[in-house]
């Protein structure tokens, strides 16, 4: 006999905090236990509306939960009354509201986050000379005549073509029924957008009656968790504006292997992840154009990069291949599309320039870095690793390049960590353990002091300690191992409870407690397990590319992605996420992905670099490697049971190895996450 | 004080008939009273429906009116109840229970007069010789693997281009999420279909699972009154199946320029003549594939001739400057276009050629009949005429070709004529008048009988005598030009009342009875008028490029189009229609440019050759040339008032010249027809 579960996972999206609840609860109640900013400013009477959400329906493999809307009970009167009054929208609910009867995802608009969001991809600096695939002429026509009765577009292609020193251009079909009422406006004279790229005819794409100054193009970066986008002038080159969102698919999948998942149980609901995505972008679009008072005709050409799971998606494709080997591309090379076609709203007659995957687990997004951070260009031996859900990593010099992927998993993006979170306000992102006390001093994102910094008590509550970011995992793990309060191990050393009462006991572990005013916030040995995983996947792919490659000199290592830019170099070696190498030569470099599709945005040869380096490049397939458990279990080890990390040591004081003392010796390192 | 008009003028499309009715006259009544064709089998009662109409709202500046849906009464009870019971069509109205309140413009639809319908546009007998932008290839592919992470699509690229010996080729976008399970369900082979064409990038346009083996092609002649298509197969150049329909763009103006001028007085009703169009070339497509059991998916490419409003008006473009001096096209080159960018229901990947338009007064439609007879190809001075309302004519060798046109009017199709008509049953379409009794005999569409023969009064009420269509006209006017009873000046001889009482007085004319029972059928003096106005303007037409290739001597003449092949070329040399030419040089050639059209359609190299003819044609606008009024004048007499008509005079003995006894002198050659 079966009794109903008397209690509910609910998962908020996008922040991806989650918690179980006894069936019953508000849940505006739950959202705030977790730290989940849902506004609401009428004191849960129903009246603000303010605390809107939607529930995403559907199974969601990775959380092992089926979602329904009626999950949540039925409508208060007050509800029904503002739903009447206010126009709620049919799937909307009220979370002051609602109270949660079964299993939940929640997801939690964007206009009710606004105001929460930290999109940390931003344009790097980097001059980029233009040489655009869009060209603006102005040429000035005879009238037509009864003589010479060539078709008044024709007549203007020739004058394009003329003017421009082509044998041949061809016009966008769209503008035949406008042709000659932009003729006539601009008396005779009007300027012509010619688009010009390798595997494609040379085309007019858009006219004007009048000069045109100022045209402009876009760079896409769509990542799983956020899409960040560039404008840039297209005649000078500089990027007029920047801006990023959430990735709305994230209510159907936190990371890529959940996405797929997701399509492969609904394949019905394949055209909304496409749509979301999509209107996401033609979101960004509008408040680029709008930053700089531009319009959206003004776009002619943009540019994308992404994991293969976002690249696919975007272009409406089934990405249910990639979720399992041979993780075979649909497309992978390059590809001109018309904007139009894409469903993106610029002028009509704008191009889209995809630009290539290496490999079924290496998008455009880590050829875009290769061609930002240019290893192909150097004889210096570069490893480029751009750390999300999937690590991708590049290896090599101007002689050989090499390329792999690592299924690092989202740990180092707060999820699957008791107390992580995502990079938003009241996330700890910086923290140092004094070696003594033993005590946490951090930093919150949001907040300038530290913890233990004058005014850092008196604003906290503004914001409040939500949980841990990816930085903060990173450096609370390292600086645990550097005080010896973790093994090698990475076991949590049970004998420190005589030192410090921040380690408690939970069952035959341990954990050590950073915050417990509020909200909790602790790192559990399954945490340090999940980083530990994470981080000896990585390690290994990296490992595994030295190997073919045949050194084990790193000249300079690159951190893309906005994970590497707010990491601590020094930690992650710390922590054996990187191999060895002289700690002057490891930097961040933002986001090389919207750098590199900011590059070939903005100049065509950038374009023919980008597809001779993915050619040439050698995909590594780790999975297929014989040697990569073996060096996944050395890596499990803080920082590594076999490599020595000299410069490092040079650097920095080590612990010494010590015995671990509780009963986990000897359980890790035996799983490997699955792709 | 002005007084309700107690009459309205009612046209009916497509069939053209229209008359004058007093107020409160059911629509019916006067449907039948003009022999327009509309099925009733419930003897008015409002049950069968099969005599349902619709109104076209709108300015008609042709007709002098404006049509409106409230110009005929309220519903009925009856037609209440068929609207419910039977779901009426908004738009539509029953014919039995509607009675006229004022102007109208009736629209008959389609489905109540197809097996009226008479489109006498047939495949020509040609052997074409296939060369066509479609190939198919089948290709097997590896299985995908990790060691080489190539997409799925690019490697069939690779594939279809080596299999095809192309350095490169694209793949249609549209395909690109169905390609992995397209070669999934093939088991890695896969028969593709690549278009490959000047102009174009070669491209995968469709792929199927399995061996092809039929593919289609689709070529197609929209004329002003009628639209032709033909199905090829593309592997065997063969014409499978043909059909025609009327242009439904006839509710919105009967010739080319009322049509302008609908779209000039209702700009915002431009989308619904392009819209109308392509909604009757697929109901065409329909036919077509379910005729040879395909479907139209397996359709892949097409070609379209039309004049330049027809050809613009497909294409979506405003034809207003088509409309007056300097008759600008937007655009006359030939196009490469997307099927599926014009709304057509092919294969989503099907493509369109747009053969290429000679100037505003001459389309496609001459291009493809002068690529049909090739002139260009020959010694032979041929004199190539397609008439319609606006007559093309090609006149040349292979030294020289000029191309012209001619405002005729829609005289030659039966419009401007009392008892005029289109080419349908009931309408007569060859006549004999006996040189001494100058009593007719004639011949009608749907009868094989003469009406002297054995059998036609038996059989003549099941379809009536109800006009006269254009072939008819003709040979009634040379008839009674070659029996005395007009003078070489067109006017009908009042004295020949004394031989006939089929010739009586219309004040101060004359008019000949062909038939006065049931419906009279008469010529009138107008309608010799109309017909010396058209012929004139074509013969003056024909004599300037004659001037202009500095020779009257002629070795053919092909007649193009649906009348050309249905006009007598004896009848057509003693009216003076065409210049004299040895009689056995004339021939009708029947569609000729929809046998281009299938020309282009199957072969490349046709392609090729239509667009160096109409590059290297000279264009003759007859506006401005000063002789063509001079020539104009003389063309007005039958056959000509100065040519000598040498080799027609041998061949048939033509009357005395003899002076005109009517008023009539003089007032002929001062008109001409506004364009």
């Amino acid at each position: 006999m079966s009794e109903a579960p008397q209690t509910a996972k609910v998962v908020f999206q996008p922040s991806g905090r989650r918690g179980t609840f006894p069936i019953g609860t508000p849940l505006l109640d739950a959202a705030r236990s977790l730290g989940v900013y849902v506004e609401s400013v009428c004191g849960g009477r129903g009246i603000c509306g303010r605390c809107q959400i939607s529930v995403s329906e559907g199974s969601f493999a990775k959380e092992n939960l089926t979602s329904a809307a009626d999950h949540l009970d039925g409508e208060s009167e007050a509800e029904s009354r503002y739903r009447s009054l206010r126009k709620l929208p049919g799937d909307r609910r009220l979370s002051c509201q609602a109270t949660i009867l079964g299993n939940l995802v929640v997801d939690v608009p964007t206009e009710a986050q606004t105001n929460r969001q930290v999109v940390r991809k931003r344009a790097e600096a980097r001059s980029i000379t233009p040489k655009t695939a869009v060209s603006l002429t102005t040429v000035t026509l005879t009238e037509p005549s009864m003589e010479t009765p060539h078709g008044d577009a024709d007549r203007l292609r020739d004058a394009v073509a003329t003017s421009l020193d082509l044998s041949f251009v061809t016009m966008d079909p769209a503008l035949l029924p406008r042709v000659q009422a932009i003729l006539r406006k601009g008396q005779w004279t009007t300027t012509a957008a010619v688009y010009r790229d390798n595997g494609t005819i040379p085309e007019i794409i858009a006219l004007w009656p009048v000069e045109k100054t100022s045209i402009y193009g876009l760079a896409v970066d769509i990542g799983s968790t956020t899409i960040a986008a560039h404008l840039c002038d297209l005649q000078t080159g500089r990027t007029v504006s920047s801006a990023g969102t959430s990735n709305p698919q994230i209510r159907f999948g936190e990371d890529l292997m959940s996405r797929v998942s997701y399509v492969q149980m609904n394949p019905s609901k394949l055209p909304d992840l496409t749509r979301c995505v999509r209107e996401a972008i033609n979101a960004l679009i509008g408040k680029l154009v709008s930053d700089v008072g531009a319009d959206r005709a003004d776009v002619l050409d943009a540019t994308f990069v992404g994991n293969p799971v976002m690249h696919h998606l975007f272009l409406g494709i089934d990405p249910v291949e990639l979720g399992g080997a041979p993780f075979a591309l649909a497309v992978s090379d390059s590809m001109s599309l018309k904007a139009r076609d894409l469903d993106l709203e610029l002028n009509p007659g704008a191009r889209v320039y995809m630009l290539p995957c290496i490999a079924g687990h290496v998008g455009s997004d880590a050829a875009a870095a290769a061609l930002a951070e240019a290893p192909a260009n150097s004889q210096d031996i570069t490893l480029l690793v751009d750390v999300g859900t999937n690590a991708e990593i590049v290896l090599g010099n101007k002689d050989r390049l090499l390329a792999a992927s690592s299924p690092t998993g989202p740990a180092f993006e707060g999820a699957e960590i008791s107390s992580g979170q995502r990079a938003a306000p009241g996330a700890i992102e910086r923290i140092r353990i004094d070696r003594d006390t033993l005590e946490p001093r951090f930093k919150v994102i949001g907040l300038d002091e530290w913890s233990d910094e004058e005014g850092f008590a008196d604003k906290i509550d503004q914001v409040g300690v939500t949980g841990i970011c990816g930085s903060g995992i990173i450096e609370v793990v390292a600086e645990m191992f550097l005080c010896g309060l973790i093994t090698e191990d990475g076991v949590i050393d049970g004998e420190m409870t005589a030192r410090t009462s921040r380690i408690v006991a939970n069952g035959r572990t341990f954990s050590y407690i950073i915050a417990s005013e509020g909200l909790e916030i602790s790192i559990l040995q399954t945490d340090i397990r999940a980083i530990q995983l994470a981080k000896a996947a990585l390690y290994a792919g990296i490992k595994l590319l030295q190997d073919k490659l045949g050194t084990t000199h790193i000249d300079r290592i690159r951190l893309a992605g906005a994970f590497g830019s707010y990491i601590d170099p020094q930690y992650a070696l710390v922590l054996g996420l990187l191999p060895d190498c002289p700690l002057g030569g490891v930097a961040g470099v933002g986001n090389a992905a919207g750098t590199g599709a900011r590059m070939a945005l903005l100049n065509t040869d950038h374009r023919r670099a980008v597809e001779t380096t993915v050619c040439t490049i050698e995909k590594i397939e780790t999975a297929l490697e014989p040697k990569f458990q073996e060096h996944f279990v050395n890596a499990m080890a803080l920082p590594n049971k076999v490599d020595a990390f000299e410069n490092l040591r040079a650097a920095i004081s080590l612990p010494d190895r010590k015995e671990p003392s509780g009963s986990e010796r000897g359980r890790s390192g035996r799983r490997r996450r699955s792709a």
